[in-house]
């Protein structure tokens, strides 16, 4: 019953595969045919890859959850987009497959949005005020608020290898639980952090993006959020430290650590150059990935700009989606 | 802020109106913008007015509670609608803005339709082999269950002037409750039945459906589904006993009755006529409903042909609606 | 995604058909694959289907809830079956799919069973000193404490149509809701009863069978124990008061209208002629029923005897089964 | 359907702006009606700034909540202040929008004032015995208490960026969703604190106030507390670090940084002269304030003294406020 | 009713025994019949120890946490693994008693193997990016979801000696009651950690091992899952110290240790000789282990060559069980 998308261009990507290592499953992403969904979950999931976006089972997410995360800091370029106003009308108009934020700006801004742009809301947040060694981000609305608010579904931090972890799993536990009773689907930032990462190569390694991928379908996410794997260093483990991956292979890689949860790649700070922006989307589709969650690419860009960019993302997502098997079927 | 959506073809309608009465106030329907709604009100609501069916505000609606309340003797005219895939696929293929149905057949078939057509959950029912003259409608589901499976809407039946009314009333007032907790819109059946209003001329008479529009008002309901309210008869009270009115303004004012509730008639048992359906749609939309709910006529159908009048009845609902303002403002 | 198993002997069963009327849709019986169940109710009706008794998907399951429903009168022609131990002992040397009993058997005399034969617990019962007129059947034991047994499934009865429907309908609600949080399936006694249906025919009429197989799947059973349908008589309402079928179009029109509920009927009383048992057996098989509920003609059978009657249920069974199409597969 | 009050004297403000910066946009401060409120919050916030104090959408907030934060020192200069009534007179006799205190002085003293003076309840605090290196205010009473006293709006204290932050946003989040079941506005204390905000250059600075004011809006409190911010130290990361502004543009961005969050400015210590007193009243309303909450500079005049400056305060607010829209309609 | 299995191979491992000790007791393992347990617990440990796997009471159990708890790294050996159906399949496939995992694994994965493979669902884990000094493991799900999911048993990791030993006794004792309350077999990993007993000559030695097995008996676990115990070192505290063992003598005094808890024997990590693992299964069930957990051992090989070690084990555990004693006393 478990059907699968199948990469479209693999002659292309083979070739970059190196010679002396097995050659790696063909990557895939998960259809959500393929997925063991309740009616609930397979509904609003539905609307955010069929209903909304690009509408072929790829998603283009448009987060805002910086203002809390690192503050006003990050609109100094645009402060058009401290109006959440300003974002909400991007995701609108730029025909994204849902807008990701938090308790406040979702109760503030949606009114005249409700059911144009699905909702991810996201459920825990700390500013970075004080440093990382520990970090632990804390609930700041329930599941049950997601679903008073309408949304589709729930985004969650998990601070990965923090010495706050086990906080971070039991809010996890929780909300999932929650997530199972009313049908919700959970969208995880699966985050390294703390200085024990810190202490085995950083946050942004392979090490620990596969390590956060895995986490992600061991606790039963839906999609996970992740950053593009970097190279291995000094510090990190065995068997990473000595691996030896260009960039494709390691995104693949942690999109097939990442299981039967869809992945979604951040896009970091703001690149000024819109071919970095697309080259980064088509190599994340290349490797597996389900979608992309940019949201300084985005809205850190002018109107006119940030619409015509979603465009060509728009454009490339089209091509590697699927029809739902059952929307084939009939 | 309360903008509403005026009739269309004012003239026509006034003519029928007998010059002996006081011009009516002009009938309309409310606009989703004028309604005081949460965000999960808004949202739901907002896709079934506006995300699915005719998309313009308005309303077709699907029911299939039929199996329940008359038993398998309703579909003995099509047997194929026994089958209730069939009915989500019509609903599907039909492009209704909802499907109506309770919590087995929900469970038991919704799984390929998931996101393709909003479903409103029917929380309450019984069977008609006893009588109805102590009518009571029991909840057979709850909100939270409406939630898990992903509806945009409860259904709930009211056996208005039932003498078990007080139960009815009760488990209308946990139901509310839950859907102001969740943002889920409510769908009341406001059904007069049972022998005090058996007494006082039956339960389809005006006197007995402008009660039930104006119970669904106050009770708080979103959404009121209404019968074509019938002429007086020698039992109704007065000052309906005496009252003569044709039908456009017997449907006007039981439209008027329910306030801010949106109307929705019925369709009662299966016409033969395709005229005499469409008739109707147009009669009800004039007189500011703002949809039907028609199942057997739909479901009675063969298949292509149930289609070919859907489409029909979708033709005369687009020029009835409205676009949300605040599309209109972008 | 919906796979269905179909019937074996299409051309003599179409023969029994008039041909004054269309074709019905072929009967076909609901194969595990093709159910919306969560993964608990699934790994326990693998059990029923698969893991024992015929093992191919039909069930054979041996009821004992007579000694409440009607008191020890029902062992007097083999007292014996008034140990629960020799009902158990049946079960198991029987290969039986389950048990189905109450609380206070299951507690008394399951241990050395434990496992060996599932168990479906009873969740409610009455005697039948009074009469049924306004029969309602009341909880003995709850969902939780089915799990505590370790039961693979819960029995409810429903008494349909009844005066006290209501309250039926609402314990069915609650025993539903704690299915669903456990996973735990539920089959369903759907039994027409009440001075209502008594007026309108009887219990035993097709029209009264056929209404109770369409409540269980509205209202969400995953099993139905229904009894076979017996002719129209001159107070069943139309369409049914004129409908003439013969046994096994009855029986397969009773096995449509639930839907996607597994159908197993009732052996009844106990019949001395093996040869009438296995007849029924076939019967329904052939017109599309999952399995039997037989009691009585088992266990007032001497214990090989029943054993021998057993084997040959077995044999039949093993005709129209299928395997699960995940085994198939691999 | 946001509709904002515009600021009233454009020119003169920008002026003051650089030439080298483009220009923000234009300060608003939201009304009551652009806002997305329930019945409740809507009714208790008209009350506070259409039916108290200068009753044009302005607050003047008089706080007492120095005695638990600061202790007694804070009242050596007005020993009568030490009496709550004198304040509560105070709040009364002057006009003010609300009086802001804790449970005890509320239970104690607001007897005589009951309804003549909206209350804020304040549900949190500390001592400031122990330094504020991982501060965290503690809840002394719940949203239910501030329903029981009769109370507009709950206020909450939030240690920004605290070791402790984690444990202020649990309390939050508990509070905020009382709030948002019993329509109770929610005023933030949004106050930076604790080692790491003095280690980025303080908890006054441009950086940590905008910080605060996002956080307000991201949280979801309605009105936000927030202190002058002041010009940047070398501490202070980048941006804020090289960004040079005078005092109204510091203000009028942390205002736009609250976003649909009503901006209250504290007035600190107090100041001997009225006329700076004055002074920094108009430019916090110039900057897009839509109040001011001074304690100590009120209740540490004496009576008339009080009152006096209190009457020139209500002058200067009202030249800033707007008609509520509903009620310019009627 | 209790009844213990006596070793098999007395003789030769009575040859190993030093003269200078007592005689130890006969080694033996708990036999079912043998334990005090509820019909929930009774019955799915029966489908653990004859229902599947070996099915004569031993036990061989694929565990799969080990994505959770070491990352993906322990899958480079065998990339193949890193999909959890491949886990499943060989679970199935080589009739192993149960897979062991967490809950998003068996969410996602399970739906084709329920019934097929007993679930024991492991209710918390780490990841272990952190160090262990003061090692604590997070729920990630409830006895709940178990029942849920269909699972035969739960499973729990304790840190035993951990600093937060306290918090891992606090989360046994709620899981120990829900496992009380649903009649769910409990399986204990029973795992010293942490920075004391490392200062106590670490977690794999005698004296670890020893006081892990008597931990398990004490908290009320069903089954508990150890490793080999090894020799003791210089800072094992006395007697353990001076203690002189052979391999034999210590895996029976640990099994002594756990009293009714029925042992498992963790294989640890992967081993290239297959000769290697079969030796530790016989050591082990020569010492009175009830069956192994092994991992790595099986999924790091190829398919093939799992499947063909797997019946290797098979075969060895086919000589140590016991029929059930009900079965035999009939």
């Amino acid at each position: 019953m478990v059907r699968e998308t199948k990469r479209k261009s693999q002659p292309a990507r083979r070739a970059i595969r190196r010679p002396q290592r097995p050659p790696a499953p063909v990557t895939t992403r998960p259809s959500l045919d393929s997925l063991s969904l309740d009616h609930g979950k397979r509904t609003r999931l539905w609307r955010l890859l069929y209903g909304h976006g690009p509408g072929n089972g790829t998603l283009m997410i448009l987060p805002l959850d910086q203002g809390l995360e690192h503050g006003p800091a990050d609109f100094f370029r645009n402060p058009e987009a401290l109006d959440t106003g300003f974002v909400f009308r991007l995701a609108s108009e730029g025909g994204y497959s849902a807008i990701a934020l938090g308790v406040g700006l979702a109760e503030k801004h949606q009114q005249d949005y409700c059911g144009r742009v699905p909702l991810i809301l996201k459920l825990n947040g700390k500013t970075n005020i004080a440093d990382d060694a520990e970090a632990v981000s804390t609930r700041t609305a329930s599941v049950t608020d997601a679903v008073k608010l309408g949304a589709d579904a729930v985004g969650f931090t998990l601070y990965v290898g923090s010495p706050n972890e086990a906080r971070g799993l039991e809010d996890f536990r929780e909300v999932k639980q929650d997530c199972e009773r009313f049908g919700m689907p959970l969208v995880l930032w699966s985050y390294p952090r703390g200085r024990a990462i810190e202490a085995k190569g950083g946050k942004g390694t392979l090490y620990a993006q596969d390590y956060a991928a895995r986490v992600a379908e061991e606790l039963g996410a839906d999609v996970v959020k992740l950053h593009e794997p970097q190279e291995s260093n000094e510090r990190c483990p065995e068997p990473y430290k000595s691996l030896k991956e260009d960039a494709p292979q390691r995104i693949r890689r942690v999109v097939r650590s990442a299981g039967k949860t869809l992945v979604l790649f951040s896009g970091g700070e703001k690149q000024d150059s819109d071919a970095a922006v697309l080259y980064k989307v088509k190599l994340y589709m290349d490797c597996g990935a389900t979608g992309v969650m940019f949201g300084r690419n985005m809205w850190l860009r002018q109107r006119e700009h940030a619409l015509a960019l979603t465009r060509q993302v728009h454009r490339i997502l089209g091509r590697y989606g699927t029809e739902a098997t059952e929307a084939r079927s009939r």
